[in-house]
């Protein structure tokens, strides 16, 4: 297990997707921010303002990129999504990410 | 939105129930310890080890603690569950809750 140490954490949720897709908001002391989110099994798009780093720590996950086609990652797996643009999701088992905002 | 500040954070998620329960584990400097949780519709039953404070910050709840009888909770709203024992709740829509453990 690792941790994030002297940070700032919103109480409430981010829900998505009926409670299907949730977060918890990050904030640290260098101003940066993440979200600590689940994904159950379904098919999501999310758009993007800032650049985000989706770092898909376990589940069984398909995605698909702008401009790319369907790939299976291997998590736990990375993947960046420019700023202002989207990316879709086929989520096949209970999904725990980290989603790291780039300004 | 009210916010923890200067806490430390566990990364990966608790996930219980497939998924239809998940929840952060957050320490404070004092050493103690709360779980920013995400219950989605469905009947649990929890058992306790520390007694527990449970704040339902949102959500269609009811909720059974031991020797009383089924009631539904206006949310946002608390109850109190004593260590070593355990809890029911029917959850009728997504439910955002805020555990805190009491040594």
């Amino acid at each position: 297990m690792s941790k994030f140490e002297n940070v700032t954490i919103t109480k409430e949720a981010n829900i998505y997707y009926d409670g299907k897709v949730t977060s918890r908001t990050v904030e640290f002391s260098d101003g940066s921010i993440k979200s600590l989110g689940i994904m159950l099994p379904g098919e999501y798009t999310f758009n993007t303002h800032d650049k985000e780093i989706m770092e898909m720590m376990s589940g069984d996950v398909e995605v698909k990129l702008p401009g790319a086609e369907w790939r299976t990652l291997l998590t736990p797996e990375m993947f960046t999504v420019p700023a202002n643009s989207s990316f879709d999701l086929k989520i096949k088992s209970v999904t725990d990410y980290c989603c790291s905002y780039i300004k």
